[in-house]
């Protein structure tokens, strides 16, 4: 993968320092891993201490949506315009190097910094309506919509896609040069082992009617 | 899930304040998410912004260990005892709620805070196997063990599991008692459909000669 600067807003924060060639900064990539994904970590400084929430999220654009309590002291800080980091990763297997050293795992990552903004009003709930239909496409026609007391309870944040960055490692191992000369590592098993999400089949709950069929959006669905 | 505070050293800062029936608070529970997962999101704070970076980790006894570039900045800020928060998530399933308020995912997630000390020597190589082992258990005694180059290039650090939590949601949608009287709600199929990461087949490389079997280790991998 070679870098191609500039497109989505690498700056020096950003920049992919250790693997250069990992870094693939186009916008194309960094919006395929975030409408991938479907947990995002969010950083919250607070006290001086970071924080990690694993946190529902979805893209709306040029923008990267959350929504989390209205009585988190976390998502309050975000809102009063604490400095945060988004990061998405999906796991796609597992590199079997002949040395251990080279040896890693596949991945896709997104890392986005910025400054979340509150939204409030229609403006809040249209972003409500994509966090929803990017984890259960179809569900947002159906289900009960938010009450007042349900949108007051919910604080919704827009981080901007203006500070990004994405690294992708793909493909066979990268061994070492003396590696591939060395008869007793060359008769090794090198490799990958894929990986990837499936979803299982739909469980019923027990206070939906017997024979109830299950919608069709929710069969539609796949993973990975 | 009902907390059962003190095991884990649980504390103000850890304490899970949203939904407290949610939070476990035992070792063993720790212990299980922490073995379960394969990538860890790890922050770090630099010139006041925080940065969430995926990484390999394994747990060791009553931390975890995780290694990086020796020339990397934020591992570096890490060693010279910045901070962090380590947060590992396992997604298990997306929930649908007859609410769109109480659709949500299935989850197991773990959160670790402290300040991470640098191994060396034999303890850094111990680390090293132990990660390797928790990622890719049986390679470390075929593939080519570290060279010293590659030790100095590698950073290896210990956090310790003094100061963490652990949230686990599952279980069927948890809706409000009033959808639960509504016929049109009623009407509606909710529940649940889990997510389990599987693994493919090993693909092998292009060096690997034909016929290769894959290891049994390998074979004996799952995932989920």
């Amino acid at each position: 993968m070679s870098p191609d600067l500039g497109t989505v807003g690498a700056t020096e924060r950003t920049r992919v320092r250790r693997i250069p060639e990992k870094a693939v900064t186009d916008t194309a990539a960094l919006h395929a891993v975030l409408d991938a994904g479907l947990v995002a970590h969010l950083a919250v400084i607070d006290d001086g201490q970071p924080f990690v929430l694993p946190v529902a999220y979805a893209r709306r654009g040029d923008e990267v949506v959350i929504h989390g309590s209205s009585g988190s002291r976390l998502f309050r800080r975000l809102a009063d315009g604490a400095p945060t980091c988004l990061t998405v990763t999906l796991l796609d297997g597992l590199v079997l190097a002949r040395s251990l050293f080279e040896s890693s795992m596949s991945y896709r990552s997104a890392m986005v910094l910025g400054v979340a903004r509150r939204l409030e009003g229609d403006d809040e709930l249209d972003a409500l309506r994509v966090i929803s239909e990017h984890l259960l496409p179809g569900r947002w026609a159906e289900a009960r919509q938010p009450s007042r007391k349900e949108r007051a309870a919910t604080m919704t944040l827009a981080l901007p896609l203006t500070e990004a960055s994405v690294k992708i490692s793909s493909g066979d191992p990268e061994d070492d040069p003396d590696d591939l000369l060395d008869p007793a590592l060359l008769s090794l098993w090198a490799g990958r082992v894929p990986i990837r999400e499936v979803l299982g089949d739909p469980v019923p709950d027990d206070h939906t009617p017997p024979g109830t069929p299950v919608p069709t959006y929710v069969t539609e669905w796949t993973r990975g």
